[in-house]
């Protein structure tokens, strides 16, 4: 399976120009949008956001990432092998925190290059040629490699909200098992209690949980918390 | 045919995640969007859309329903069989109308639970799997069932706006072939009359007509209804 | 690989409903979105950012092409062998750029009508049968034509934003590779420079620059261009 992480947004023709290039390059491997709406033109907040989504999926997937403002600048393309799973992105820190929290993983540089690349979507003429041959089983196109070189010091976990989905809920970069089970996260001024899920609070309520990919997510039931307490990509979390 | 019918918006990865499990448990069966954007946290609206919308799909289909505001509370997973096609979702009213419409159909309670339930997204952890089993002709995961307990009251059509599409036209409720031919439409303190299609009138005007899929729809040639007339969902509909 | 252009939006049942005659009809045959948010209403915009972002597909492409304000109306179905490739929609200018840029262009006229034909969706119940049938090998469907309507007269390059993106990004329907290697566009008051592409200037400057599909399109790194300079779908632009 061909897993696409994105900050390119839901309108226009960039997913679909990927998606055409890994079903030519690719048949028969199903492709699957993850998030086209990942924190743009930020790696880091990506990058957290992508190694919670990623852990569900099985050995044998290819994620497809691109959060990418350095196009066409020096960055490096790279791929990370990790328990099983592919990654293909650039080297400005967005597969970091994915590689750290797998046993193992082995980094690798690609070094092929298409016969035409474009100076600003290196996402089709790149990243998607080189995810749909690790996809077939075909990895002549890396070569060994160091390591990423951004991102090596960031922390395990980070204390901001990295993404607000369409309901208002605010998903951190917390995973919510190294908190206290009785523990409040303090934002936006105030201190919220932490809840099983949606309907264990009356409607309006707002309160914290462990979400469905494990991040600690502030939430309103039938409400958006992103509206009450102005929370964007970015807002510092406490506890 | 694995059809989508959801309140989840767009963005985000909720709908991909659903997706990735129906690739991985009923692999080569086509997966189709039909709504990411159902009326929210309303099952009443979205099971006159969602009857309307499921007409055109021959026998075979099946259709992943997920309008849930009640997740992880005490409402049931169940599935529907009418007319050869399945339909699965929580038991909160959401499959009555479809259920209403079939000359014939079987309830039934979702017995089977996964190794790994969170409390706040069983589309991807319950519905998605017994969708993607029903696909594939396995129906061990169902138990007989009396039937739905909620929505059994519900008329057989509702005279209010049920969804606004992107251009501003307003679907209601209604099936257009019980109006009389010369109804008029009472929205928002106008009367419009009916019309074949967009091209019957003139650029700018308001008219009602017999959408692609039988509902009553209120329109504006080149124009948004929604805007003109301030239509949202719930908004209310006289002839 | 069939192809989907429209202006439909992206919200809303209609793509899906589309896709799914696809895979009904072509079953096995990938289909990728490549813009459900044409220029809405805009055949003429329409065809520039067609014919541009049509240019890197290869033969045995199917393009469905439904920008149709005049549906339900007089204007005729059609069909266009172009390389290799086919484009299916109605006649009024849609295709008519697309098919100047080919060497050797064929023109249809689509005979087949469906059992049941809605008034105001032929995007599903004409144009994606036929389209379907056409990347399954079947052309009875088709009877020679002399060619296009609407839009014979249109020229071959058209100085005016055709695209606005979610970056906000503006593409202009002229070809890059048209002007001068030092040309500066003049759009809203303001004269640009060219550069190569958003990593070759600073965050927050104004440029255009050739995109990953031949267009002059004007930028701002990291910013929105459309934002800044009240950029929209025709707005003029000089060089």
């Amino acid at each position: 399976m061909l897993v696409l992480f994105t900050d390119f947004g839901l309108a226009g023709p960039y997913v679909g120009q990927m998606k055409a290039v890994l079903h030519r390059d690719a048949p028969g491997v199903p492709v699957v949008d993850l998030f086209a709406d990942a924190p743009r033109f930020d790696p880091m907040a990506s990058a957290y956001l992508l190694a919670a989504y990623a852990a569900g999926f099985s050995a044998g997937t290819v994620f497809l990432c691109v959060v990418d403002p350095g196009v066409g600048g020096d960055r490096a393309p790279m791929a990370l092998e990790a328990d099983g799973r592919w990654f293909v992105g650039p080297d400005n820190g967005l597969l970091v925190i994915a590689a750290r929290r797998q046993p193992a993983s082995t980094w690798f540089h690609v070094a092929w290059r298409p016969d035409r690349l474009s100076a600003s979507f290196h996402g089709r003429d790149l990243f998607a040629p080189v995810a749909a041959r690790l996809a077939t089983g075909r990895t002549g196109c890396l070569e060994p490699w160091r390591g990423a070189r951004t991102g090596a010091e960031w922390p395990d976990d980070i204390p901001r909200v990295v993404y607000v989905d369409s309901y208002g809920n605010a998903m951190t970069g917390l995973r919510a098992a190294l908190l206290p089970a009785d523990a409040r996260l303090a934002v936006a001024g105030t201190s919220l209690p932490r809840a099983r899920t949606f309907s264990d609070v009356v409607e309006g309520e707002a309160f914290w949980y462990e979400n469905a990919n494990g991040l600690a997510e502030i939430a309103v039931n039938c409400g958006s918390a992103a509206e009450r307490f102005g929370l964007r990509i970015g807002t510092p979390v406490g506890w």
